[in-house]
């Protein structure tokens, strides 16, 4: 079918990404990495310069080190170990309650870190620069939305037009929507948030370098004073954020003027008897605490929302930015799938479907996290009995902030079984009508969890035993990544179950075969096979496992990083994958979508399970 | 005293290097960071872009980390984990004889990698490029070198003059050669390399990326045949770098038409019954082995050699880039010292004092490297009965090759006594002639050398309890790094000596004060002061301690990072600094040079010594 109307093929991309923060830059660093034509339009003039979001979950960092952009941020960072709690007490002295972790080791090679947004939007722009198929227009605002209803169904047609303040006109396959809380693609979609935007009371925020004799001013702080209650961030270089809980008068005249002298005086009172003065205010705002969700993610597989456009809350928990990144790191790949061809347009509902109970569930934790810190000002179990009405949803804030340096930090996200998640095997291994098929066997892997993010574990490399964290070799190309655990492969019977499987991804005429050949056309929505056995790595021969394991091309030479082992040596933590993810001695076949996501776990036999699974979504 | 011939002012700099390879780059590095006028002269017209050196020692590492440049180099790199010794038996069978480890986990936070010699390059260049201090001239050879006797000894005079053959002529306080084994700047001044120039054979070398079933391809080997003897060397990507000994008859034929076929033949020959083909060959050579030694390596502490302009040897040890780099990082920090006028000129004579001894250990090391290799060739054993003459150099092989490991990687250069090292203290605390001062006491921290650089433990950040290695705050600024192991603090009565200690470091009228001041007007030569204690840090409040310890600075605010606690905590291995310092309860001080060396340890008391140590070289 031939669109009449065909714009000027300049003004023809692929996808279109209205908003440069954080939600619309991670949806351009996939495009630019799978060399999508894109265009990011941005009203503002440039990037953040100072203030806005701040915090980096280690799940975010996994995901940028999947594109080769943690190192810096890390560097550049702020880690915080330790968050304390204090509270002023009845004689007006200010008393350490606790002290305990703020992060997880064990669960990331990285841990929760501060950064400005402006540095973190930096690094994704100079990532994006770096590719001719991404274009960014800066000052510009989308003015009018057109889905043609007559191809929107045609996934190969640009369905979505979109005229701008230039006047000009693009046309697009796919449209994101990453622009913020007052989201005017959103509103364009006929769609808003609900909630309350209010009721928590006004916030202060404050960046600065501070002087001050508070011993804990490099650690992450609530503070509970009756002068108002206050979190102390700290971030990278010298720099601390202060929210500061604004009594409604202080809030009045601050949202009036501006001026930070009067957070700093609350901040002071708040402090007392320790002093605090600045030379140096860097960013300073007022929000009201409120959260909203929309529960449209996307219209048609056409036009996606993601970030601030869809849910909105306190920054108090520094996950704002992470799970707006994390929303489009989970769109990204999807769309390029389906525009390579490599999918069908059936997998882009899972978008909304894996999304949206993240964003609930940002929205419940939020509301918990305002309760514990807004709350009274006296002490916190005090806060605990006023609060009645709501203790379905106060657990205590020592409970919460534990919960946000695991669960809540993104490494424990779990996408329901979809099209791309497979379900735990119980009835007979079908797709039911979602298109859920119903095939995993978990058992072979008990802590590895369906539809969460691999957990990382240390292996040493067949070819020349160095240790790799496995994440590392698995970054974000566009490829599913397909891990073999073979066990003890130096056993006869155990290598031919291997060697079986083998030969079953590569049999003629399967759906499989193509995509794990070494020379795909494309990277995206092929499947790269690894190996990871247990046996010593000086009793397997790389050069005697299939030729899948240890691919080759004519240009770069052969891929010597296939090949796992799983044994001790070079490194503290290596030798323990098995043990950490609960694999069976027979091993098993644990498949990886391109998020590093699980969707499936099956025997080592089940190469017809894995076949039927990307049937559901494979273009044949 | 005014210079009468004084040129134009564009062409008079601080410091002159002529030759921008690794040496000469790594020179111009510390006049970028110190803000040094300095001019790079190079013959070539941009940078290697293939081939030559390879290989990183984890010291060197440590080094580039101290500017911030070891991270991306780390990432590109290939580690190189294990050695194996390989030989070709009577029946023609190729037999491996030991795989052992190529690396030193514990003695570095870093390893020996290999990455070619022009992307190390690279990296100096960015980090030079950003300095407005230093200019490059490439396709720029000197003609003329005249030292002006009446200035030599006035140090604040540009007593050095170069033609160059651009014929404009520059006139430099200090001139550095960098120019390599065939250096101009050692000719001009009537110097010599001595020693044979060949003797052991000669070599081909080949970088390629090869196909192949060798099953060690991707770590190191050494291959003894009657084919010819041949190292391998894996590389960044999937480069590998062969080193081919050549029969008399082919290193005439290769050197006539340098047809890597040659080689190629040879290496397959070796490698029998595995094949070894290649599609691509990146670069190939011939050398001849020899080991020749400069031993003048300064004339008149105005003109200083480094690099292979005083010491040449073969590749085997990977040890050329390193000991190079490490001639000018030694060098580089005492001449903005003197430049500064920080330092008297008097120190600059330890750079011969140092790194001469450094080069005959080398020359001897490389000798036994090629004799264990180029040997025989059917097993080492045989081969070490034929050098029965040579025995009291021949430890075998994988002794020679374990010492590059530990001993020869860097990380134990141990510089003698001298102006800036001080001995043990069996006569008075006195000077001798030669201006070493006999102070130390070095029962006082066990398993820190005087000389040698500080080995590297995890400590924890007092302000925020993030582990750092304690490396990672030593950068290369130019400052000294008092480092004040101030024992069990939670106890008053050390304390007191730690509080003692401070006062004594900010007396008037000491040569320290002004030194250790945080305002002082130049880092260079400033002394950094660090405090390192083993008391829980929960019960030690960063406030309470003396403010030296605790720098702070109007535009940046306070300096955090000054105080470490020596408590568990966040990544295994914290907690375990004054074991493994061999520090007893008592503490002591521990002065480290601007290159992490360390100077002298000395009791908490003893600030007089310190005082004394100081005056010795600092101009009143």
């Amino acid at each position: 079918m031939i669109c009449q109307d065909q714009p000027a093929p300049s003004m023809v991309f692929d996808v279109v990404i209205v908003g440069a923060g954080p939600a619309g830059l991670m949806a351009a660093v996939w495009m630019a990495q799978l060399n999508i034509k894109t265009l990011v339009i941005e009203m503002k003039s440039c990037r953040t310069l100072t203030g806005h979001a701040d915090g980096l979950e280690s799940r975010t960092l996994e995901i940028l080190d999947s594109f080769g952009l943690a190192g810096i941020i890390w560097k550049e960072s702020n880690r915080t170990m330790e968050v304390c709690l204090w509270h002023h007490d009845s004689r007006g002295d200010l008393c350490r309650d606790s002290v305990s972790p703020n992060c997880n080791p064990g669960l990331s090679r990285f841990q929760e870190v501060t950064l400005g947004q402006g540095r973190i939007e930096e690094r994704l722009l100079e990532f994006i620069d770096k590719s001719p198929n991404v274009q960014i227009k800066w000052k510009t605002s989308p003015q009018e939305l057109l889905i043609h209803q007559d191809l929107v169904d045609l996934h190969r047609e640009h369905a979505v037009e979109l005229r701008l303040d230039t006047d000009s006109v693009v046309r697009t396959k796919y449209l994101i929507g990453c622009d913020g809380a007052h989201s005017w693609v959103r509103k364009q979609l006929g769609l808003s948030l609900e909630g309350k935007s209010a009721g928590n009371g006004d916030w202060g925020v404050l960046d600065c370098i501070p002087t001050t004799d508070f011993p804990d001013i490099r650690k992450r702080c609530i503070i509970k004073s009756q002068a108002g209650n206050v979190m102390i961030i700290p971030r990278e270089d010298n720099l601390v954020r202060f929210y500061v809980q604004l009594p409604a008068r202080c809030a009045t005249r601050f949202r009036r003027d501006r001026r930070p002298s009067v957070l700093l005086s609350i901040l002071g009172d708040a402090l007392k008897p320790y002093y605090l003065v600045t030379s140096h205010v860097e960013w300073c705002t007022i929000y009201t605490v409120g959260q909203r969700l929309c529960r449209d993610f996307s219209v048609q597989d056409r036009v996606f929302l993601s970030g601030d456009a869809v849910h909105t809350h306190s920054p108090k928990a520094g996950q704002g930015m992470n799970v707006s990144m994390q929303d489009t790191y989970n769109l990204g790949w999807k769309l390029a799938s389906v525009l390579r061809g490599v999918a069908t347009s059936a997998i882009l509902r899972t978008y909304q479907e894996e999304r949206l109970p993240v964003a609930e569930r940002l929205i419940r934790f939020d509301r918990r996290m305002c309760l514990g810190i807004c709350s009274g000002s006296d002490h916190a179990s005090a806060d605990r009995e006023n609060l009645a009405d709501f203790r379905d949803e106060t657990t205590g804030l020592e409970e919460t902030l534990s919960e946000e340096n695991t669960t809540a930090s993104g490494l424990s996200v779990t996408y329901p079984p979809n099209l791309l998640v497979t379900a735990t095997r119980i009835p007979p291994s079908q797709p039911d009508k979602h298109g859920v098929l119903y095939c995993s066997t978990p058992h072979l892997a008990k802590n590895i969890v369906i539809g969460r993010r691999l957990p990382d574990v240390l292996v040493l490399c067949q070819s020349n035993s160095q240790p790799w964290y496995l994440q590392e070799r698995l970054p974000s190309t566009g490829q599913w990544h397909l891990l073999v655990f073979g066990g003890d492969i130096s056993k006869a019977s155990q290598l031919q179950r291997v060697e079986a499987l083998a030969r079953q991804l590569t049999r003629p005429n399967s759906i499989l075969a193509p995509l794990c050949m070494p020379g795909a056309t494309t990277t995206v929505g092929s499947v790269a096979v690894y190996l990871i056995h247990s046996a010593s790595r000086f009793d397997v021969q790389l050069m005697n496992l299939p030729p899948i394991f240890r691919p080759y091309d004519d240009r770069r030479g052969r891929e010597y990083r296939r090949v796992f082992a799983d044994n001790e040596g070079f490194a503290p933590g290596c030798g323990m994958a098995y043990s950490l993810y609960g694999i069976a001695p027979e091993g098993c076949v644990v498949l990886l979508r391109p998020d590093q996501h699980c969707s499936l776990v099956v025997p080592l036999e089940d190469a017809d399970t894995l076949e039927r699974f990307f049937s559901l979504f494979v273009p044949v």
